[in-house]
Formats: C-alpha cells, structure tokens, sequence
C-alpha cells in the first residue's frame, strides 16, 4: 500500500520545498526544547544552540549527500530581509524602553553614524594594506570598500539575547540602539559603495554620501512614525474591537510590515521605518486596542520575532557548510585562517578605534554620575563586535555575483567572513553574559544608574512646579533650588522629554489615543509605575 | 538627492519581490478596513470583498502594464498549500465545537467521502458527454477524470464565513467538516487520477482506491493526534511558561505546522493531520499554557488564518485576469461562457445527486427530532457549491504543465474553472447568508436542535448514576427510567461521547493535561458551561 501511495506521490507539491521547511521547522522545535532547557545556563543561549544544531544538521545533510551539499535551503537575501528580519526589529521597537531609549539617544547616534563610519574607513584601509602583505592581489579598491561596510554591520539580533535589558539599561540601549542605527549606516555605506565611480573619487563623494544619509535616516523615521501614528488614528476612529478582536491584530500586524516594504520600495531603511513604527505602536496605538488584543499583540509580535531570530541562527549555522565556496575558494586551511584572523582583528580594531574616542568625547560633556565609565566602554566595545545574518547577506551580495573577477578569491572571502560570523556569534555570544556579571555587576550596583533616573525625574518635578519651589517631599527637603536653565544645562534630556510629555498630553493624545485616553479595563496587562511604555513592565 | 538614491538602488533585493509584497499587505489592510465597515451588512463580507478588491487591482496592473500582464504574483501551489492552507485548516480544528463536531460525525464521513466520491463520478461522466456534444475532443478520458476531481473539491474557507457556529451549529459542523473531509478525499483522488494507467482499468483499481483513501484517513488522522498529544505533553512536562510565554506560544505553532509538513512529506493529507491536531490542542495543550499564551494563542491563530484566509480570495481575484491563458484559450467568449456554464451546472447536479439521497439514508436511521429536513438539506447542498482555491491549485497543475496535448484547449479549461469558482464564490457566497435567514431562521427556532442536546445531555447523567435512579431535579423528575441499551439506541453518539469522557479522565488528561488537570488562574477565558471546548465560549 505504501508503495501503492508513494508512486502517487505528491503530484502537487515541490518536494525540496517540502522537506526543507520540514527540516527547518523541526529544527526550531528543538531549539526551542533546547533553549528552555538551558536558560539557567549562562554559558549558553538559544543563538549558540541554533547555530550549533544548524552546523549539525548541515553535517548531516552534507554526510547524507555525500559531500555534495550541506545546503537544504540556498542562502537567500530575500528571505532574509523581507521575512525574517522585519519582525525582529519591529518587536525590538514595540518592546523597547522608550524613556531609557530617548535618553541615550546622543549616545547612540554618534555611536551608530560616526562609529560606523570611522570603522567602515579603519576596516577598508586595512583589508586594502592586509591583502597586499598576504598576498592576495585580485580584491580591487572597490571589494575593500564593500569589505568595509560588511564587516562594519554588528548584529543586533544576538545583542539583545546577551545584554539584559532590566540587569544593563544603559548598555542594552547603548548597544542595541547603537545596531539599529548601524544597521541603516552600513546599508548605506554598502549601497553607496555598490553605486559609486572609483575613478571618480572627489571631496564632493563623501559630502554626498553624507547627504545620502542624513535624507535616509529621517525621511525612513518619518515613514515609520506617519505609518504608526496612522494606525492609531485608524484603530482609534473605526474602532474594530467592536465587531473582531483579529482584525486589530491584523491590521497592526500588517501595517507594520507595510511601512518596511513601503521603506524598502522607496530605497529607505525599512530597519530604521519598523523601528520607529513599532515605538510609535507600543505609545499609541497598543492603548487604543481590547484587552484581548493588548495581551495578543504583546506576545505574538515576541513569539514571531523569537522564531526568526532562531530560525536566522539555523539558516547561518547551516549555510556555513556550503561546501560548493569551501572547493571553489580553493585556499589552503591556512590561508582560510590567517584571512579569517585579519578580517578579525580589523573588526576589534575598527571597534575599539571608535567606541573609546567617542566615550571620551561624551564623557567631557557629562556630568560625574552619568559618564561611560571605562568597564562600560569595554562591554560596548565587546558586545558589538558580533557579527551576524546581515553580513553574511552582504557578503554573498558582493562575492557571489560578481563574473568578472576570478571565482575563487570571491568564495574565498565568503567562507572566511563566514568563519567571522560564526566564531564571534559563538564565542562572543557565550562569553559576554558571564563577562558583564563579573565586569560590571560584582563591582558596580546597576542600581546607580536607575538612582540617576530618579535623580532627573525629581528635577522634573522641580521643573514643572510653576514657582520653583521645594517638593513638599520629606525626603527631598533639602533639594537646591534650581532655574530652569540650569537643570535644562545639567540634564538636556530630561528636559526634552519633560517637554515632550506635554506636547503628547496636549496634542497628540486626545488625536491618537494611549494611556489614558481610552477606557480603562480593569486586570489589564499595565503598570502604575511612571515608565512611558508600560509593554516592558508587565512582562 | 532622490535621484541619486534611486541610482543607488536596492542593490540588495529583488524589485519585484518587494512591489508583489508591497501590493499583497497594502491591499490586506484595505480589505481588513472594508470588511469592518461591511460588517452589519449580511450581503457582503470580507471574502467577497477581496475578491473584488483583487480583481480591481488586476485590472489595474493589466493597464499600467498596457495588457501585457495582470499578474503581481503568479498562482503558486506551493505558496498556497505550504503557507496559506495551513494555518486555515488548523485554526478551524482549534476552534471548532468538538463535542457538535463528533456528534455529527458520521454525517460528515458519509457526505465527505462517499458524497465526493459519487460526485466526482458524476462530474467525470457529464463532462465526458458534454465536451463531446459541444465539440471539444481533444480532452481525453484522464483530463475528464481529472476535471472530476477538481470540481468536487468544495471550499470550505468561504463556508466558514457565511455560516455562522451560533446561529446553525448542525449545518456550520456538517459543511465544514464535509469540507474538510472532502479537501482529503479530492486530493486522492486528483492524485489517483494522475498515477493511474488508463488502458489497465479492472475491478481492482476501485478497491485499490477506496483502500489508499482509508489508509489516508487513519494515518493522516493518527498523526494529527500524535503531534496533538506529543505537544500537549511535552508542555505539561517541560513547562515552558516558567521562562517564557513566547515559547509555548511558538512550540504550539510550530508543532502544528510540522505535523503538516510531516504529513505531507508522507504524502498523507496534511489537511485532516493539522485539523484533528488542532482539536488536540484545544482540548488537552491550549489547557496546559500559562493564562497569556492561551489568550495569544486563541487570537493569533484566528488573526493567521484570517489573513490567510484573506490573502487567497485576494490572489484568486488577481489572478482571475491572467491574461496569457485568457489569449492562449483562443475561444469565442460564447464558447468559454458554455463550457463554464456546463461544468457549473454538473457542480450543482453532483452534489445534489448526493446530499439528497445520503440526507434520505440518514433520516431513516434517526428519530424524529434529528433528521435532517428539507430546508436544511437544501442548505447543505447550496452552501456546498462554493469552489476555491484548491479547485484553481489544482486545474492549474493539471492544464499548465502538460506538453502534449493542444496548449488552447489547457487554457481554455483553465479560464472556465476560474469563472466557475469567481462566479460561485461571488453569487453562492453573498447569498448564502441572508437565504439562509430567510429559509431556516424565520421558521424553524435553531434552539430547537440546541434543546435536543439538552435532552440528550439529561440522558446522559441519568446513564452516569450506576442505579439508573431519576435525577433529584425538580423539574426531570418525571422522566422514565431507560435501560443503558436503550439510551445507547436512541443515542448511539452521546453513549459514544460519554464513555470518551469516562476515559479521557481516567488515563488521558492525567498525562496529557487539560481543563481540570493543570491549576486553575482566575480571571481566564474558560467558561463555565459545560461544553467540552471552551475556546469556542469565550469568544
């Protein structure tokens, strides 16, 4: 009977595609079993667990094939950029601490643009010097360049599984923030190098780039945050909790991911767009929804996002045997390694050559409490230097396509920016939970730095009172009296938000609904506590 | 400046995978927006709606495009039945009325598979004589089987829509578990027909059919349960939720489309495995989450299928206009509007030829009170003529891919059975619902079925005391004494679904968990009542 069946075999379906899916969604099912089972574990995480069981079934696959091919699904950057990546981004946003996020907001712009910037240049000056002493003459100055930008894309995506966002703010907005910045940085840089004339190289080039960039970061911020505030007001004015909870999730949901593809079809950061259209979705729209959805959107948007994160980590680990580059590159194991060692130390190097400089200039700007003490500088410097899906993308997107240079130095640099990847996931990705504790944690409270929070907010307080005067707060008698100018000098930002509650309070409440502005069910998933986005509280 | 951007061009995605997407999610949310709106009206709903709305956009592109193609996305098996069906079919299984569902069982079994099996003889003979009669000879003996078999697939998406559960729970879980019944048993047959050697037909081919079909129906189905039972298990085992909601939210999903693909691979109907899997988890796993993950659980799937749901009729609309078969059929409009026509009009004598002769056999083996009616008869043979889009997934892989025989006469088959599922979709979908109200409502009150239950339920816990004494209520207190075989004639099903109870608590639900068997958190969406799912109450 069964032979009976196989021989009607699926008429209809593309069998690869089957057994493909089959095999990656057994795998994340594994994964999952695994990453509950070793959460306790410090060591280990489930991105190490993904890309280990992804390396294994790739050996398998490849032990089953007999060496022909590890591959069960070809590395594609479609489905990595328009499936997998937005979801994880767009949760990062809707997740997101807003207050602590907006504080550091400095911070993370010089990070993300100039760090990025100056790494891109440190990594293609020194590929471009490096190759000549190894030995490899065919990259031309335009492969550095991309090498540049490649290897200046960190990962976000392990970051936010390393650094805790309750143990660190600081460092997990710091550090995060910083990759969703880097993200649109380094697109750009590896779009600008894609598009630009070698020959024709002047002053005006970079001035361009810069203006490139400066029109992407804000019209993608504007699409974002248009698209979120549009999905409160829609929400908000048709009310559709009236007749289907599924129609507020789906519309979010979907709107969400429009603002990505609209980002991506108009050549902007959809990175960047999803981002703010999931900050703009947790401040208003998350407000205007049912219960039902609050809870829904909360841990679906989670759970979508954890499946792709996981199913990157497959994907990568299993591509890493894709045996076809490894015969193709055709280099010796020592050349593969000493390559794979330079581009590495590039990476460090470009890292440290931004991260302590800047720290140095933001320190001189700020006050004693709230300086980037070295520690701190150190776990910035180490938690990015994780390299990720995103390279791996751009690196296939430059070194696969190209006819016109020979094929091996290309599969070459592949396969070595795949070692890249896959040893600073694995080995940065384990140390750096262990690391933090016994850098920061021991020696350190990460109390003070909330200490600080309370710090400006009862300034705030102070700020607000229209004559000035002392709280009538037991605790706080003694607290100076301060002018407005003075506490604007001393904590720029605070002012800013405080500034910025009162625009929302005013104008773009009773517009777009949040917190507040719609009826207030009883056993809801919301905090008290005077955190803007209450989504992280209740988690 | 935009200039130069767009110079610099996506250089990392495919143009046109992003503008199919872009459209696809832009025209979800309007068709989410529209069916909002629409939603007091009985004659339209979201179905329709995106049909249209797919249509139009067709158009659209067919003139931007100066009529060269109305395509953004071109039909795909795969992405029908890999992606889209899938996440239909399971929340269905989910959320269905478990107990409404067995009681009508065999109703469903005989309309599903004997009801398709004399409908696709029917189909296959009619078009073998009307072809000829209109002049079309180049079909031969194995496309008429194959039309058979395609035009016997009923929709049972569009059935979920315009049937309500509340309103007529008899004739929502016998259309749509006949539909989901037939899904299985067109399949085998549509692959039967593919497989099979025309010249070599004897008495044995039939037997040979009918035993693939079983084998089918009782491995697909153990293996939904297995999945089921294995997810349900290793929840209360492992308990995920001490970690993380996301992982049981995300092991749930996966779990479910794993079995499917299982199923596939095993060239099993992953259709009844990923049902009968979902009525697993409603009744043992989606007891064991934490109170979150049951919330998100129950919206997320409604909010997948539903978009899922939506994206088909969106896609069959589009794709209605595909302008290549429509210039490649080569036939006078009068010539498709025949055939079209004629396959319509043996859609609506197969099924006929079925529902009313099975719904006869049926009343004479039932009392009084439960015999399928007239009206209801007529009901379950109108809402039965919607085809879909497994109909157009099929004759798409039958007509496209054949190299032999005349390509016009392929296309022009096509373009017939497009009309065919754009016109029963359209006209039986819109109507259905207010005639249903018309015919059924007014007359007969649908608690008189719900009544019924109520007895039955009393017969029931009169079975349960071991001394068959009458019930201490005051208001049954002259109900007779009837012996246990009594009760088991009268209702062969309840006795069915009371020794399942007796069992289930004894050795299922103390392993696999379930309401009752994990700890009780106040303020959850369980009802009280004592149906046996309670997915289905709180809605």
């Amino acid at each position: 009977m069964v032979q009976t069946l196989s021989s009607m075999a699926n008429a209809i379906l593309d069998q690869p595609t089957v057994i493909a899916v089959t095999v990656f969604v057994a795998l994340l099912c594994a994964c999952i079993v695994i990453g509950h089972l070793v959460e306790e574990n410090r060591w280990a995480n489930e991105s190490i667990a993904a890309l280990l069981l992804g390396l294994a079934s790739g050996a398998v696959v490849l032990l089953v094939r007999k060496g022909q091919s590890s591959q069960v699904l070809v590395f594609n950057e479609d489905l990595f950029f328009i499936y997998l990546l937005p979801p994880i981004i767009f949760n990062a946003g809707f997740q997101v601490k807003k207050k602590r996020f907006f504080k550091n907001f400095s911070v993370i712009l010089l990070f993300g643009i100039f760090g990025t910037i100056i790494s891109f240049c440190l990594i293609t000056l020194g590929a471009f010097l490096l190759f000549k002493k190894i030995g490899i003459t065919s990259l031309t100055m335009k492969d550095c360049l991309a090498i540049g930008a490649i290897l200046s894309a960190t990962d976000s995506v392990c970051t936010l599984q390393v650094l805790s966002q309750e143990q660190t703010p600081f460092l997990y907005s710091a550090v995060f923030g910083e990759g969703v910045v880097n993200d649109a940085t380094s697109i750009v840089l590896f779009n600008a190098v894609q598009s630009i004339d070698i020959s024709d190289i002047d002053g005006l080039t970079a001035l361009k780039l810069l203006g490139n960039f400066l029109y992407l970061f804000f019209t993608s911020t504007i699409l974002g945050i248009a698209v979120g505030l549009l999905s409160a007001f829609g929400i908000k004015t048709l009310y559709f909790g009236r007749h289907s909870t599924d129609r507020e999730v789906a519309i979010m949901m979907l709107l969400a991911y429009l603002s990505y593809m609209v980002a991506e079809l108009l050549s902007l950061s959809g990175i960047l767009t999803i981002f703010f259209c999931g900050i703009v979705m947790s401040h208003y729209t998350w407000h205007n929804v049912t219960e039902s959805s609050r809870v829904t959107t909360k841990h679906a948007f989670a759970t979508l996002s954890f499946i792709a994160e996981t199913f990157i980590f497959i994907y990568v680990g299993m591509d890493a045997l894709d045996i076809t580059k490894w015969k193709e590159s055709n280099a010796s194991a020592g050349t593969s390694i000493i390559v794979s060692l330079a581009l590495f130390a590039l990476v460090l190097v470009g890292r440290a050559a931004f991260v302590y400089p800047i720290s140095c200039i933001l320190n001189c700007t700020k006050q004693g409490s709230e300086e980037i003490e070295i520690k701190k500088q150190f776990i910035i410097w180490w938690a990015g230097l994780i390299r990720g899906a995103v390279t791996i993308a751009l690196a296939y997107n430059q070194f696969s396509s190209s006819g016109t240079k020979s094929a091996n130095v290309d599969s070459m640099m592949i396969t070595c920016i795949i070692i890249v990847v896959l040893f600073s996931t694995v080995v940065f990705g384990s140390v750096t939970k262990p690391l933090i504790q016994a850098v920061l944690l021991n020696n350190a409270n990460p109390l003070t730095s909330r200490e600080n929070d309370f710090v400006s907010l009862e300034d705030l307080r102070l700020l607000s009172l229209e004559n000035g005067g002392p709280v009538d707060n037991g605790s706080n008698q003694s607290a100076p009296r301060r002018s407005k100018l003075q506490l604007f000098i001393r904590h720029p930002t605070s002012t800013v938000h405080h500034l910025w509650r009162k625009f929302d309070d005013k104008f773009m409440r009773p517009v777009f609904g949040g917190r507040g502005f719609v009826p207030f069910v009883p056993g809801s998933p919301r905090s008290t506590a005077g955190e803007t986005s209450d989504l992280n509280n209740s988690n």
